[in-house]
């Protein structure tokens, strides 16, 4: 007997129909003999609707009471789901983040997991009940509802499994697998069987938005085999686990990121500590600086260019304008065509060729590269966003062309 | 500084427009220097339609889930509401019925209060927050949520009100006050000023919708003074009291029940403890009879008619027919085309004339009565259902129709 955790996205319980193939999927792992903890996101668009609901009366509500108002969603879903499982003939009881013992920080809308205390979940367990959690959601030291942010119940999923040692936590999505790229951008592009958590990691942090960054971290850090699968195919999805049990491969993806923003400040002295200010100035505002290009110096100045998420732009020029004089530097500029290609792969490592062909792929196709980024697993280019999807049909090309589909 | 617990209804906050109109209601009361709880109901229509996608999953799920979604009406409608309030720039917090410390028994569906532990409230009160509380719901000893029945929200206030020896517990709703006789029916019924706790139950009762019969009762025992009144006209409602503080009206208004369903066991024999076989068969299947009679001794047989809700009659039946020949009775016959009508008045204590105005006035107008019950301070009569609006439109004109309007 195992204990299996599933987590089902909105999309995958937008409906009665989709419900009830859920709970087929659910009361199916249970009749062969395990123990079922499941974790489930609100309906389809019943997050967006709150938020629509709450807007129409205040655009800027408190994050504690949107934070009352967005964990209703999930309540409904679980309970809902719980119907749904009761009517196939099935023993199950539904919990909320705070009685399932999630207990988070205080951060409203952004709240991260400080705990899970199992007690009722495994007494559920214990009675042989299928127990669904909500996710996204905790209670904080002064007993009032969190949620963990969008994309967060994949992490309370990757939580529970932690926590109760599970040995395995399946994501269900509405897609089958991690791809090698978009497939409805690169129709060669193929499921991958397996994927390491450092290259999932990259290519979460890349824009491929198949499974949430922190629960990939917290997925690697507690050594829990995560499957991500579609709940619709019913087809073997894609494992993400510690490399060392795999087969490193060159390049296990190509991500295309289009929420990018370039910032440069222009004619900035020459002189050391600068570059710090600037970057704390925005690190002190939370705002995520990504490629960094540093130009030689010439003349006693140098350009400083750097990217930033599109939604942070303006909070990031708001910061840095006032302070191009401080700093004594001539200018600042901003540029929003841009896109980001990156490639992942744990084989990189050793392999230092990589980095030539893909910037052979993109020459080949007549797209100029205007930033590079780097890391052991990863390397990025910041390109004209019009160039983007053929950048990614190119270098996806030039490193699966042999793969057979 | 005074302690006023507001309750709104689910139509009183149905929408944003709405929502604002309750806001602006409850922030003047917490400018006059108020300290002030509010207990709010699910938005319009919401609660009928979490149960309508109950039904489309399972036409019989378990009460503990339907508890687990219903709960999530109340819980937006109060950040929702509190979302208004911040808008309107009070202070503000939302807190869940478990949060507020409502615990309660585990009856699924129909959970009663055992306590309230306002500790939280209190806590929020004195950082001069107003609070919003959701109604109708609470938290059993397995830490559940639960609910309270339909109506709960005002039994949700009076506990508030009464644990925390509120000044006065205002109980908004769509009509503003406690009428003579429906004024939808009865064009010259007049609004009270006052009525006592046992009037107000007794009408309540009888089919005259305004307060949740067990929030009275509550009310009664605690001795907290109610206001019933409307969130959309702003006028004076009506003040339920203590019958000793005030002038005791002779008659305090008509009502119309038509939840009423009448049957007759016929030849029964003439033997003790036969009645109290009956009754107690129905009891112990929680059917509720109100008016009974019981014919004269005739042959050595009688004749016992009672009334029971209509929703009981089909029960009542399946109890009571196998039971006819085993008591030696000859039939058993029952009718759905009756409807009750009551006066109700502390005054009529001490007026034996009541009931022979009433009787006349139904004379007068040439209306059957079929079965008649008294209490203290009440006269039940059952009459043909076709008669009843003109019954209610006769005895209100006998007894109201000196009232200036």
């Amino acid at each position: 007997m195992s204990l299996i955790v599933q987590k089902f996205g909105g999309s995958s319980v937008a409906n009665a129909e989709r419900i009830f193939n859920v709970a087929d999927i659910i009361t199916g792992t249970y009749k062969q003999g395990n123990d079922v903890v499941v974790v489930v996101s609100a309906q389809g668009d019943t997050t967006d609707d709150l938020i629509a609901k709450a807007q129409e009366i205040n655009e800027n509500p408190s994050k504690r009471e949107m934070d009352m108002l967005l964990t209703a969603g999930e309540q409904m879903s679980a309970s809902l789901l719980a119907m749904a499982i009761e009517k196939l003939g099935f023993p199950v009881v539904s919990l909320l983040g705070w009685q399932a013992g999630f207990l988070t920080s205080s951060a409203y809308g952004s709240a991260r997991i400080k705990r899970v205390v199992p007690d009722r979940i495994q007494k559920e367990l214990d009675k042989k009940n299928i127990v669904i959690v909500t996710g996204f959601q905790g209670v904080n030291r002064y007993n009032d509802m969190t949620t963990l942010g969008r994309g967060g119940s994949d992490t309370s999923a990757v939580a529970i499994a932690a926590v109760m040692k599970a040995d395995l936590c399946q994501i269900y999505t509405d897609v089958d697998g991690v791809y090698t790229a978009d497939p409805r951008k690169v129709p060669n592009a193929k499921k991958l069987d397996v994927i390491s958590y450092n290259e999932m990691l990259e290519l979460a942090t890349l824009g491929a938005q198949v499974l949430n960054n922190r629960s990939v971290e917290m997925a690697k850090k507690y050594n829990i085999e995560l499957e991500v699968l579609s709940s619709l195919t019913r087809k073997r999805g894609t494992i993400v686990k510690e490399a060392n049990k795999m087969e490193k491969m060159l390049i296990s993806g190509v991500a295309k990121d289009e929420d990018v923003a370039r910032i440069s400040i222009i004619g900035v002295p020459d002189r050391p500590g600068l570059a710090f200010k600037i970057f704390s100035k925005l690190s002190g505002k939370n705002i995520n600086v990504d490629i960094i290009l540093q130009s030689v110096g010439r003349n006693g100045t140098k350009d400083i260019s750097f990217t930033v998420g599109r939604s942070n732009l303006q909070d990031a020029l708001d910061i840095l304008t006032p302070y191009v004089e401080v700093l004594g530097a001539s200018g600042i500029v901003h540029d929003e065509t841009v896109a980001k290609v990156s490639i992942v792969g744990a084989g990189m490592e050793s392999h230092p060729g990589v980095a030539a062909d893909m910037f052979e792929a993109l020459f080949e196709s007549n797209i100029n590269i205007r930033m590079i980024s780097t890391s052991e697993i990863k390397i990025s280019v910041l390109i004209d966003q019009a160039d983007a999807d053929r950048a990614v049909t190119a270098i996806h090309n030039k490193f699966f062309s042999d793969v057979a589909m």
